[in-house]
């Protein structure tokens, strides 16, 4: 029957995890704000605004190493290969257990607490956290009913749904994502359920954030307002193919220089030892050397390290500024002095830096033990290097290009058009993706989860 | 390898399709201005007026009729229902050949071109003809590569894609259609080329009108200027699951007298021997019948049917009339007296008026032996019924609702936000559609596809 007790589960699910995201973001940004505060307040004393600014992360990451590591080893990492694992049929024991869920919960708090310096980000995890709370109430529904058939895979196809969708608001992007996770076909009973879930997550994610910023309506998450009577001309489309291009060849060095670190510090004795005994240690003093590094009165003043994801993904989408740079030097300066100029360097040669820097660093990032999405930096990578190759600043939205290369997937695409609710510029957008995803997957390239399940 | 022959296969089916539909867009708009033309010359002689507007539609549907009954009697219909029997592994002979390609679109130009009379769509026949040329170019493929092996169905799904794709320009649906059109599961390796083929359909088709209409670029086909600062307020929401509940009702009656009609052709014997002897004269009939009611000096005025289906759904998707027209009542005169009220009646009764007889008349429609699509007149019937509900206009977006619960499917929900425009209303279209298909659903409900097959 329609009206199942299923279906109260499939709502459930979606409501709760989008309460669970909501509650995330509002203790990061809590947790993110003291660290300000209290940099704030100690300026004038340089040698402690340097402790609390390099130690306070790194105090946080080491805290939350050794905290997953003591209660639940299964916890660090992003999460998605695991599910893969799952959907395709093979039991992994200890992934959906109630522990796990908790101490991800905390853990990845926790490491999106250290902001930009770690950089990380919250998809996969959630994506994990959703398909255990699905397990949950897959169990619980099974109770209800009082049968006795083992667990299906229903309930993990929907999670992996609701994950995507309530982390963001994107309902759409959270089924085609469910439809890409599954390793080979997609049953067409769960379709219904998937959107169904991801619309009540979505919906719920929406309002709880209007809830609690009064004055604010239900808005795309990052809005931008390019123009809609004349979206791209249709020559635009070439560079929109050559973005593709220049990401998926981009991509492809990212996923080399990954695979490389992984396999290092599978080999190196020194990381080895490190690794397997003193995780908190090792998470401890990689986050302290980042921190030195985006110190704001070192390299950190080229890097916009005040600043967080959000922040730094909001001003980039932003036209306004962009275009009032190439016409007239002096407002900008006014505008964005603050974020990525205040060494008075040329904005062109701050981005090439800030690219260059940070994937490096997210390449060292992703070596921590901490539970951690990968997505959303590598999401970040493409508007950036838009702006570098100084075309129109609404060409955003081949940004997707870059993560749907890196992760095989086309869902990035969708994703963006969701988070700016522009769908104009839905075309082009996929056309980068494609081509991105097409050179990322010649030659037989794998892709970044793939590198991750090889390295397990 | 990823840059085999058939990519290029893909490509090509992409493309072909959307200039398929952009020839067919061009021929039908210039039949449609040839009578509107002779309509107008013939202004003062109510006589020659009345043979003209009557004996046009149903010359070119008795034509199309008997045209298609002689050259090939399988180009009847939607397609859909035999598009999905062939995806789930049925073979269904010559549903697939050159001549019903040839056939069924002559049949679905003159269709079109019979106007708002006959108001049938064009959706349905395009899947099939994008299936057709889907098989052609498999064929084509197969005899490069020199391999014996039947056909798969790999290039039947990407043609459903396509199908959807290059007749609105609007890619994801496209896709999303084709994961709901095949019965039971999703291969995850059509996915890729999917998007890639309804990629480059949706640009072709966006291309042509661009370069067909100088100074026009690439917009959404049915652009709506709803404030994207405050799309809508929370508890709207309630509104919108109002008017998917509605529509989810209206569905079921409407299938309801669907089925009877279905059902009453084949058991009566005049209308037995009428449609399996004299197809062209029984169409010629039927449409003189409608064109009776339509002509604009009869009840016509009421059912602004000198408009074509597009005027139509622009009109009501003018977002400016509708505002205008409730603070102002004689500003809106000047805007709308043309298409809605040329009798001086309300706008409200006009509309529930409009709802009621183009139902019954689409129900009729329904019966005739032409190759028609039977989804965008359904699509049509939410924005009236949102009017007449006299909520907020940019409640369009539950549109979608009405024919998703007709069909039982959920892309047209996404199909309003990218023929729109707006991403901003895709969770409340989502939200409208599932509860619409959940009512539509209850107490197995067939959907209008499974009907059609029935009657088979």
């Amino acid at each position: 029957s329609v009206c199942g007790i299923q279906w109260y589960g499939f709502a459930t699910l979606g409501i709760l995890t989008a309460v669970l995201s909501f509650l995330m973001d509002f203790s990061v940004a809590k947790l993110l704000q003291a660290h300000l505060w209290l940099y704030g307040k100690l300026e004038g004393h340089i040698l402690l605004q340097f402790l609390c600014w390099t130690l306070y992360p790194a105090c946080i990451c080491a805290f939350a190493s050794s905290f997953s590591h003591n209660i639940c080893p299964f916890s660090t990492g992003s999460g998605v290969p695991e599910v893969r694992t799952m959907l395709s049929g093979i039991e992994v024991p200890h992934y959906l257990s109630l522990t796990n869920m908790f101490t991800k919960f905390l853990g990845l708090t926790c490491t999106l607490a250290a902001g930009s310096t770690v950089f990380l980000g919250k998809v996969g995890p959630f994506v994990h956290l959703s398909t255990m709370l699905g397990a949950y109430l897959d169990r619980l529904c099974r109770l209800i009913q009082g049968k006795k058939k083992d667990a299906g895979t229903e309930m993990m196809v929907v999670a992996a749904a609701v994950g995507v969708a309530s982390c963001f608001g994107a309902p759409v992007s959270g089924v085609l994502f469910s439809v890409e996770v599954m390793s080979s076909h997609f049953a067409l009973r769960h379709y219904c359920p998937c959107f169904f879930s991801a619309a009540c997550g979505g919906l719920t994610f929406h309002l709880l954030s209007v809830w609690s910023r009064d004055g604010e309506t239900l808005q795309a998450l990052f809005k931008t307002n390019f123009p809609t009577a004349t979206p791209f001309f249709p020559l635009e489309i070439l560079l929109f193919a050559l973005l593709g291009l220049l990401c998926g060849a981009g991509s492809r060095f990212y996923l080399f220089c990954h695979r490389w670190i992984l396999k290092f510090t599978k080999t190196n004795r020194v990381f080895l030892t490190m690794l397997t005994t003193e995780k908190g240690l090792y998470s401890g003093l990689v986050v302290f050397f980042l921190a030195l590094l985006t110190f704001p009165h070192s390299a950190g003043q080229y890097l916009a390290s005040k600043c967080t994801t959000k922040q730094l993904l909001t001003s980039l989408l932003d036209s306004r500024q962009w275009s009032s740079q190439s016409h007239n030097a002096s407002v900008r300066l006014e505008l964005d002095s603050l974020e990525w100029s205040s060494s008075g360097a040329p904005i062109f040669l701050s981005l090439a830096f800030f690219l260059l820097m940070k994937m490096w660093m997210l390449v060292l990032a992703c070596t921590l033990p901490l539970p951690a999405g990968y997505f959303m930096p590598v999401f970040f990578g493409s508007p950036v290097k838009t702006e570098i190759l100084r075309v129109r600043h609404d060409l955003f939205h081949g940004a997707a290009a870059f993560s749907g290369a890196v992760t095989h997937t086309l869902s990035p695409a969708l994703l963006a058009v969701e988070l700016t609710g522009q769908v104009t510029h839905a075309v082009p957008a996929l056309l980068s993706t494609l081509l991105a995803n097409a050179l990322a997957r010649s030659r037989n390239g794998l892709s970044f989860y793939d590198g991750l399940s090889i390295s397990k």
